[in-house]
C-alpha cells in the first residue's frame, strides 16, 4: 500500500529517523526543512512506493549524504546537491531513475531523498539499506546481498562532481569518504543504482512508515500526558523493530567526541540515577556498543538510543551534552539484518569488538 | 618537424628526462623499462608530432603519473593504467584522442604518454605543459593560460576510477590528489583534453627532444672522456633551456625526507668541496630553491639540478644519498615559463619563499 507523505508529516518523521539513526546519521532537522521548503515550493506532497509494490523493472538509484554529521550543522546544503548527483548517474549510465531511495534509515539521510524526490518529481521508496544509520557506504544490506555500489557519483556545494567505478564496495567508501574530507566533511551522494527486483530482494523494508510511526507515538505521549517510554515500546510492538526496553537511566557525566578521517568518534559515559553504575557508550557516527564495566547490555547491530529522560525525544551524537538526563533504549532490528551475512558486515567484531551478536529476546 | 623514437633514444631521452625533472617528477628508469617493453612487443618505434605541426582540429588528451615519486618505485605499474584512463574520458567526452602529450618534461611522466601512445598506437606531441616537473596539477601551462584540467579521469593498479569535474583547477587538483593518495600514493591519470590549436597556445614545445638533446650530451662526454658539464652546457646553447651553469660543488652532508600529503618533500644540504660554505636545496618532489647562509643562487621555475660530480648523471630527490659527490647545476626556462601570469603560479612565492623570481642572465 502506496502512502502519502505531507508537510505535516515531517516533523513526527524527523523524530523517529533521529531515533533509527541511533544517535548518528546527522541531525534530520535540516533535512526535514530541506524538503519543507521543496513541499512548499512545488505545492504538492510525496508519494511513497512500497518496496514490495515496485515494478521488477523499476530502475532504482539512491540518494544520501555523507561525511561526518558534525560537519552538516557547520555547513548547510543548498537542496539540489544530492538530486545532480543521481542526474549525473542517470546520464552516465544512459537511463533514467524510476525512484529513488533512502541508504540509511536515520537522521539526515531519510530526508534526503525527499528532497530529492520532490525536486526532480521522483517517488521515493519506502525502504533503506541499512535499517538504520551506520557509518561507512558498505553498511549496506545492498552490499551485504550483493549489488555494486558503483558507478557511483558525489557533488559538493560547488558543484565539483567525481564519479566513481570500483572493484568492490569497500574501495567505494575508502575513496569516496577521501573525497568527502577534501570536499569539506560532507557531500552528496547517488549509489548502488538497482532494478526493482534487485531492490525488493536486498533491501530493508518500510522504514520510513517506521519513522513516522517512531516520531508520531513519541509526539502523541508528549500530547495526551502518557509515559512516553511505554507508548513507545507499544507503538514498536508486533513490527519489525520489537522487541525494545529502556536498559539505563541516568546523567552524562562525560562526552568525549572528535573528527576524525571523516567520521564523528566518541564515548559517552552516564551515571546512574539513584544508583553507583556508570554505562560507556562508543560510537562512530551511530552508537556501536553500551557497557557497564565489562559487562555488554546492547550492542549493532540492534539501535542504542539515547533519549530524553522526560519526553523520551532521540540526542544524536553531536548533540550530547554534559548533564543531560536520558534514559537509554536497545531495539531489535528485522531479521534481514541479523543474517550471519549482515553480522559479518556490520556485527560487533566488525567494529573491534571482542563479542558475538545476541538477539534482543 | 616530426621524430620517430627508437628503442636506443631511450636511455637518453631518460637520462635528459630526468635532468628536465630537476630533482623530480620520479625515477624515468621505470618508464623506460615501459616504454622499452611496448616497443618491443608491438614492435614499432613512436611517432612524435612537432607542437607546431598539429592541426587545429587535433584533439589532445594528456596522461600522466600523479603521486609521490617515493611510492613509485614500492608499486611498479602494469602499464595499461594510462591509457585506461584516456579511454574513459575519451568515452566520457564522445570523441577520440588524436594524439596524447606530457604534462610535465621530467622525470617517469616523459615516459608515461609514451606507453600511452605505443599502446593505443596515438602519435605523442613534442611538448608538455610545465617544460620541466613540478608538483601539482595546476603547475601547468595550460592551466597558467586557461584550459580547465577536468573532466579528468584516474585510474588506479586495481582498476579503481573515478572521474572528475571541478569548478577550477586548484580543486582538480585537491581532489585528485587525495584519491592518489588513497590508492596508493600514486595513480595514473588522464586530463587537460584540448584542440590542436589551444594546445599550440598553451604548451612548452619540444621538451621531449630537448631532453634526448640532454641525455645524448651527458652519454656523448662520457664516451669521449669530455668534461660532461662543459658539454652539457654547451649542447643547451642556443636553446630555450639556456644559460645555464654550475653554481655548487661539493659533498651531500645531510638528506631530510619524508612522504607527506602524498608529497615526498624534504631538504638537501652540501657541503662545498675544498671550502667552508654549505649549501641548502628544498625540494617538494622537485628542487624548489638553492641558497648558501640568505643567499638565494637558484630557484623556481628555473632548473635545479644536482648531477653526480663525475658523469653529470642527474640525481633525483629520492635518490639523494649521504657522501655523494655533486654540482648543482641551474638553467634558465622557455620565456612561456616566466611570464607574470607563470610567475602567479609556479613563482617562488607560491612555494612560500620571500624572493623574487629574476631571470639567469
Amino acid at each position: 500500500m502506496s502512502m502519502t507523505l505531507h508537510i505535516e508529516d515531517l516533523p513526527d518523521l524527523a523524530r523517529g529517523a533521529a531515533f533509527l539513526g541511533s544517535g548518528g546519521g546527522g541531525n534530520p532537522y535540516i533535512g526535514r526543512l530541506m524538503v519543507e521548503r521543496a513541499m512548499r515550493e512545488t505545492g504538492r506532497p510525496l508519494e511513497l512506493l512500497d518496496l514490495e509494490e515496485l515494478p521488477d523493472d523499476a530502475f532504482v538509484i539512491t540518494t544520501a549524504m555523507m561525511g561526518a554529521p558534525t560537519c552538516i550543522v557547520e555547513k548547510l546544503p543548498e537542496g539540489m546537491e544530492a538530486a545532480h548527483s543521481l542526474r549525473r548517474l542517470e546520464e552516465h549510465l544512459g537511463r533514467k531513475a524510476t525512484a529513488t531511495m533512502p541508504i540509511e534509515a536515520g537522521g539526515v539521510n531519510s530526508m534526503i531523498p525527499l528532497v530529492v524526490g520532490m525536486r526532480l518529481g521522483l517517488p521515493v521508496v519506502d525502504g533503506d539499506g541499512m535499517g538504520r544509520a551506520f557509518p561507512e557506504l558498505y553498511h549496506e544490506t545492498f552490499h551485504i546481498y550483493g549489488v555494486s555500489g558503483t558507478p557511483m557519483v558525489i557533488t559538493n556545494d560547488h558543484g565539483d562532481q567525481t564519479l566513481l567505478d570500483t572493484h568492490d564496495n569497500y574501495m567505494m567508501e575508502w575513496l569516496s569518504r577521501g573525497i568527502a574530507i577534501r570536499m569539506g566533511g560532507v557531500a552528496y551522494i547517488a549509489e548502488y543504482p538497482m532494478d526493482g527486483a534487485t531492490a525488493k530482494r536486498v533491501s530493508v523494508s518500510g522504514t520510513i512508515g517506521m519513522g513516522l510511526r517512531i516520531g508520531r507515538a513519541i509526539r502523541e505521549a508528549r500530547e495526551q500526558h502518557l509515559d512516553p517510554f511505554d507508548h513507545l515500546i507499544r507503538s514498536m510492538e508486533g513490527t519489525s523493530y520489537s522487541p525494545a526496553r529502556v536498559i539505563f537511566t541516568g546523567k552524562l557525566i562525560e562526552v568525549f567526541r572528535r573528527t576524525k578521517d571523516g567520521f564523528a568518534l566518541g564515548t559517552v559515559k552516564i551515571q546512574e540515577l539513584g544508583g553507583p553504575r556508570v554505562m560507556t557508550i562508543d560510537f562512530q557516527n551511530e552508537n556501536l556498543i553500551a557497557m557497564v564495566d565489562d559487562e555488554v547490555l546492547a550492542v549493532v547491530p540492534n539501535l542504542i538510543n539515547i533519549l530524553d529522560a522526560e519526553t523520551a525525544e532521540p540526542i544524536t551524537t553531536e548533540e550530547l551534552r554534559y548533564g543531560q538526563r536520558v534514559k537509554v533504549m536497545v531495539v531489535s532490528v528485522p531479521p534481514i539484518m541479523r543474517t550471519p551475512e549482515a553480522i559479518a558486515v556490520w556485527g560487533p567484531r566488525t567494529f573491534g569488538y571482542d563479542v558475538d551478536f545476541e538477539p534482543l529476546t
